[in-house]
């Protein structure tokens, strides 16, 4: 936090609605970002990462990466030294990396209670919600289109989540809205019913501008100028290819100093070689190209590098989650993040179950283990993630936002200090003894074990006597009951009022559009 | 496999049925040990290592271990240098240690097919089903007492299971038999239902001894002396009690070369400390001090040091499963057992849910994921486990017997060949085409991605027309078809048919009884 302290000395005047939200706001308890105390796990030797990012550098130089419709960034990389023809640019071997040097090792995105402004990079790791699915699902309603009162929820329910640091974006997408006006109502949703930090919109140029509007509306201009206050999802076209929707948003917030996540979206054997070492070469060529065109726009200007990587089941062409081949391809890039200076997201809640099953449950907890030891910074779809990110799940949104709990306690690792050897203790209990009631258990208890807030230890007949509940049910109620908890996050009523006139007065400014 | 071809050629003439098995059973489909090619991970620091390390020798010598009911095991202790008073064994620094050192590092088991041979130790993890709960459950039934019926229904399962190495031992309790008998009824059935290794008796020394007779019966005589055809779960009464029946167990099976796994069971903060570093302290104190005996009945007896330990949820006080301290502990353990130069024993797919849902595959995920990245040799539990460990489910044992698969794959590690490098692919296919058609995808697809035998990767549509069957579902419908195709492993007639006549005479020998 002492960068962000340091960021915040240096605005002049900014930083209004973050100022008052300190004094004003009421505090829900909430949990820092996860610093790991534990060791990633290398599974790639020196001389694979060796073999891959000489590829990569390969792939670059003589395959090139392709910028549709966007003469200017064409021109950028003729400038900086490239070998462009026609859309095609071709990416000298060693370039690529010397450009990525500019991009930040590690930054601070600041939220409007500065309380949980998060540092992403490092040893840190922070956990953000599910992102884009079309559809909702819950125990009572099934399967639907989402709707803005859908995403409403999420957003609440991402407040009261404790181990969760981030409110995420697109938590579903809210069809019933237009798609050139949602992006409005899920930012002043973001922006008033959470005081956590929140993402921009990219599905236009003009869209992350209005993200960056309001969010000076938020925190005041200068403030914005000066600070990180969005972190924005911006997909590669794999295989190689960047499209000028998506970098058009990305020159938006590069030139605003706001961070980018780039990354490859692969569904591996579809869009990258059905090999882990192909796909990761992949990859890395195309977050380095990604990641020094952000830094042709703006030097310095703050990037994550993204691996959403999956498998594909291939007698059926469905992408599978949680498997062996995407955990291997996300240790392996977290290696290939880390040499090359970068935050890394990757990870999730990832499950292709079409229920909070115990499908679900396998995959997730597959894929949210292998984050923490592959060294994520950002972790995208921590929570709420079905059937291959087609569903937002408001069950699965608590059972792995509880989960997340297992991610900080594992991270901190294991303290060896007296107190925690504990000699006294088995000298006093001896042989045939028990714990229960020792001075050092009484001391230590309350703080000893992580403890769940849903999963259910009663003895079999007390749980048969409320009705054998299953995952599921007990999930449901925990919504309902985090729900009725919440309380919206106090903001100026001025600063509130400001947004909202500057949603109204945009959605009037254009006719509803579907696309 | 080369020890076991080393052990077999020591031999005179012994290893009868494992010979003829190896001529005459119809080899199903099977998967050799998990041979890891990635690291483990090492949670803990050398210095945390050297005073856990301290800390359990000052144990040893200031607290002491109790051996009860046992004059032998004393006069052993008293002989070998330690100082006995009373039942009170206290070892003075550095002689448990030194007395760990004649156990060997990796040993083999040998089925009686020898193709599933097992070596146990080294970089190799063996899977071992569930052991020990009285009850199961199933979709149609519900939670009952456990029968002989349901046992052999287990043992079926698990010779079925492809990525399952070892059929283990009390797969559930068959209540339906007394208790001084149903170890006959098991041995005999892992020995005929199944052709992988098995686990001996251990609830009464005569017992351990019946196993090893069955075993000469099925392998031949001098070939079980010569080598190792059961591993058998010997647990120490935490803290520091090492009892009668248990140690009179163990004094057979080490006596006759037989492997035991040497176990603290641990619920935290009952039997142990509260802490990580207290409890594996207690736990490598108290596994010291059981293999060193081991070592006093037979110098160079194999041994496996194991770790059960669970956290306890201290409102309740109810053991919780999947839990974080839990995989500090195992992890902690790995590396404490690898320092002491002994194969490793610990983790599972345990949960405390009562029903195979969210909950059971979130905890046994994180308990399997955890065990394999621990450095565990021998994984008891590995599929079946329900409800903290009273409930062997049918369900369950395909579900996690699935995703043992993961493990599989995981721990092969990354291949960073030619062809996995993948430039040729990457060429073919250039910016904006895709892989599903190019040579390289076509001649690796078959083997790319690890595929589940279980889980759901349909279109919602199909799945919702099949009647939207969650895991449970589609596990109970797995469980039938394995046992529509089960087929029972030949075996020589004269030896079945001496292992029923001495199940039958030992059975008319004594009433029965239910303690």
């Amino acid at each position: 936090m002492t960068d962000t302290a340091a960021a915040r000395k240096r605005t002049r005047g900014g930083g209004g609605a973050a100022r008052r939200a300190e004094r004003t706001s009421k505090r829900i308890d909430g949990t820092p970002p996860i610093l790991r105390r534990i060791p990633d796990l290398p599974i790639l030797d020196e001389a694979a990462l060796e073999i891959i990012e000489h590829n990569a550098e390969t792939i670059l130089e003589e395959i090139g990466v392709v910028f549709t419709e966007n003469p200017a960034a064409l021109e950028r990389w003729r400038q900086a030294g490239a070998d462009v023809r026609g859309e095609r640019v071709h990416i000298p071997r060693g370039l690529a990396r010397k450009l990525c040097a500019t991009a930040p090792s590690s930054f601070t995105q600041v939220a409007r209670n500065p309380a949980k402004s998060v540092e992403i990079g490092g040893r840190g790791l922070v956990l953000a919600p599910v992102y884009g699915p079309p559809f909702v699902r819950d125990i009572d309603g099934g399967r639907r289109y989402a709707t803005m009162a859908d995403f409403e929820t999420f957003v609440r329910l991402g407040q009261m989540s404790k181990w969760l640091h981030h409110s995420g974006g697109t938590v579903c997408e809210p069809t019933d809205v237009a798609v050139n006006k949602r992006h409005l109502d899920m930012l002043f949703a973001h922006m008033t019913l959470s005081d956590k930090p929140y993402m921009g919109s990219v599905t236009e140029p003009s869209r992350a501008a209005d993200s960056v509007a309001m969010s000076k509306i938020l925190f005041g201009e200068d403030f914005v100028d000066q600070n990180t206050v969005m972190v924005s999802l911006i997909n590669i076209n794999s295989p190689l290819t960047f499209d000028a929707t998506m970098m058009g948003a990305l020159e938006v917030y590069a030139a605003a100093n706001q961070a980018c996540i780039i990354s490859p979206f692969i569904v591996g054997g579809a869009m990258a070689p059905v090999s882990v070492a192909g796909t990761l070469t992949q990859v890395l060529a195309e977050v380095m190209a990604g990641v020094a065109y952000s830094q042709l726009v703006r030097p310095g200007a703050p990037v994550i590098m993204g691996a959403f990587v999956t498998s594909i089941d291939m007698n059926s062409g469905a992408p599978t989650f949680g498997t062996p081949e995407a955990s291997q391809i996300t240790y392996g890039a977290g290696q290939l993040a880390r040499r090359l200076g970068l935050p890394y997201r990757s990870a999730g809640g990832f499950t292709g179950s079409k229920l909070p099953d115990a499908q679900a449950g396998y995959e997730s907890a597959n894929s949210l283990n292998m984050g923490l030891l592959a060294g994520v910074n950002f972790m995208l779809h921590a929570c709420g993630w079905l059937e291959g990110g087609l569903v937002a799940s408001f069950e699965k949104f608590v059972m792995d936002a509880d989960q997340l709990g297992t991610l900080h306690k594992m991270a901190a690792g294991v303290v060896v200090d007296e107190e925690a050897q504990a000699m006294d203790a088995i000298r006093e209990v001896g042989p045939g003894g028990h714990y229960l009631g020792c001075a050092h258990t009484q001391a230590n208890f309350k703080s000893a074990f992580w403890r769940s807030d849903l999963l259910d230890y009663r003895p079999y007949e007390t749980w048969y006597e409320d009705g054998a509940p299953d995952t599921m049910t007990l999930a449901s109620a925990r919504v309902a009951k985090l729900l009725a908890d919440y309380e919206e996050p106090a903001i100026d009523p001025g600063i509130r009022e400001a947004l909202r006139a500057y949603v109204e007065e945009k959605k009037a400014s254009m006719p509803d559009s579907f696309s």
